[in-house]
């Protein structure tokens, strides 16, 4: 475990990962595939690190996810070599996807359209490389990718070539779901138009060895992957307050908080403020269109207990203000300057990207290791 | 200037930052300020770059606001030695404090309670240092602060004896300004709270050299500084599309922006797909409550030159939509995969805080020069 400090040591904002609920999630999510016997290839863009990245494979390396080229850069170099880049190719990317390639990565990268598949398909040609290519499907009218039943499909195989990889999706509506039901329809939803996507190229003599779909909310609630052949998911990691807004877990699986403290009272008011602004805590408020607005974060004691309905009821870049959610008027008295708080986040991406690095605390409540997390593109 | 590159070099997302328009508006602030002849102490908190610093100079070191400690050690490091940390204090946070004024910084740090005076000054006494500290004011019933007619500010006052070194005060509540009236009205509610503070504590015979106050709105449309010492402002340096939207700036007069290809059309809906979701942008949604929703940003062309009413209008991880504010539908095809745009920010201490450098461009259009910036605490 090496050498442990106490929480109080720590100077805030201060990135707090509870090692725990870390691994009861990775497990979770195992645990939930194994019957299923399909393969996961989790999402290393929440958690942006290899200590995390083993443990989402129960304690080895394994095919990952990405959402940037810097990412499969530093995972390549963790001994990752299994990359999905599966954020859309532009042309000014070629040379590093390139660069990635001949370093030895088993890298596949993503399009949407035969444009962009011709342009990829006649770099390749011009560089000698065979980099895999997968097929973003629209299986949820969400964000990108084709339609499984669109003449563009086709188009984009054609256009591939011999580097057609497979299909992909993910069903991002999933995080607008209201029940149980509603998460298992859009699984359905999302495996429907992947599998779908799948059939159509093969009626069309095209090989589709891969058939890829996945979010947390799908991947925890889907109730068949026939057809499919990996799913990727990356926020169960940590979990966070939108998740457990959806019902995919409860408060005490949140793996992830900021350790913050009351720098001031307005006490006519009933609010503390803390040292954790936007900067610490970002400017998500994916909770927002729930029927639970958590603010900026629901705050909790030192320990990681939720002290009623306080949150952080706005936040400039270092100051959050924090308040109870009913209006109450907080006794300031009960956190007098200087009290450690911990907040936790509405998207544990977007908070986690804030921080250069994770204070790991194991079951005691002491620090245990510092985990360094990656930054930029 | 250096070796000189095309913008079409740059891998996409890539923050751009517009020589020309920081230079002239750095100049604008020295040139509002000048018949007052009140001394600038420009915030570094939204450049957080010693280059950017100077400029705000006019070429040379000068005092200057940081938000964090960490910031507090880079621009000393660079010989800015005269720095007001300007977020109160924890006293997790007086250990390096005391380390930054043996290090030779005149630091000036800040408190709004008499029980965080009296542990920073137990500190100081303990160590044998003078660090001089402001009360915080609240002067707009914002955000943080003792009110300038509160009993807490005498007592306050008593607990730092000797540390006592001036009043300080934000009118953040100026940032909601509808009217060039409403911005006058902060600026003077501003400057009446912090000088009626200030002649408080010196009807009861404490010295007090500082009088600090100001933000952007503020600094730019006060008519009067008088009894103030000094000005703080930050975000002017690249100005925004809030601050636009407040009327504190032209469109032409906005200096980052967010480089980013074109991944992906869906073109019965008339949306482009980015290659900047909030990663790149920030969850910043600061025009939410302004007359004109910019959504996650203004999209410009590769040059800088806004395209109508095209804005990003929702954004994930790593991709944005774009689309048009009215819902009319963009013909898609006049933007193929792999086009550059450029996004304009709605809080640009938000957007270039995602980024580890600004590439700047000078009035050719091509990369002069790359400026690290500074993150995390």
């Amino acid at each position: 475990m090496g050498r442990m400090t106490a929480l109080e040591t720590l100077e805030t904002p201060a990135l707090i990962l509870d090692r725990a609920r870390l691994v009861a999630n990775c497990e979770r999510m195992r645990a939930h595939l194994a019957p299923f016997g399909v393969p996961l290839r989790p999402h290393v863009k929440t958690a942006k690190s290899s200590e995390v990245a083993r443990l989402m494979h129960g304690g080895g390396t394994g095919p990952v996810t990405v959402s940037t080229l810097k990412e499969a850069e530093f995972f390549l170099a963790q001994g990752f070599d299994d990359l999905l880049y599966a954020v859309g190719l532009a042309p000014n990317k070629f040379a590093r996807v390139a660069a990635l390639a001949r370093a030895g990565a088993r890298l596949q990268v993503i399009v949407d359209s035969a444009a962009m598949a011709w342009a990829f398909r006649e770099f390749c040609g011009s560089q000698g490389l065979r980099v895999p290519v997968l097929i973003e499907i629209d299986s949820d009218d969400h964000r990108a990718g084709i339609r499984p039943d669109s003449a563009e499909l086709l188009r984009t195989a054609a256009a591939l070539d011999g580097l057609l990889g497979g299909v992909l999706t993910h069903a991002g509506n999933s995080y607008g779901s209201t029940s149980v039901d509603h998460l298992r329809r859009w699984a359905r939803i999302e495996r429907q138009g992947v599998t779908a996507a799948a059939e159509c190229l093969r009626s069309a003599g095209h090989e589709v060895p891969v058939v890829s779909l996945g979010s947390t909310p799908t991947a925890l609630f889907a109730q068949s992957f026939e057809g499919v052949s990996e799913v990727r998911a990356g926020v169960y990691v940590f979990f966070d307050l939108v998740m457990a807004g959806l019902g995919v877990c409860a408060l005490g699986e949140l793996a992830l908080s900021v350790l913050a403290s009351v720098i001031g009272h307005q006490a006519h008011k009933g609010w503390l403020v803390i040292d954790a602004g936007w900067m610490a805590l970002s400017r998500d408020r994916g909770t927002q269109i729930q029927r639970v607005d958590q603010g900026y974060g629901l705050v909790c004691d030192a320990r990681g207990e939720p002290l009623g309905d306080l949150i952080v009821v706005d936040a400039n870049q270092e100051h959050g203000i924090v308040a109870s959610r009913s209006g109450e008027r907080l006794d300031v008295r009960r956190y007098p300057v200087g009290s450690l708080l911990r907040v936790l986040p509405n998207h544990a991406c977007a908070t986690a990207a804030q921080h250069a690095a994770y204070h790991v605390v194991g079951a005691g409540g002491e620090i245990e290791a510092r985990w360094e997390r990656l930054h930029g593109w």
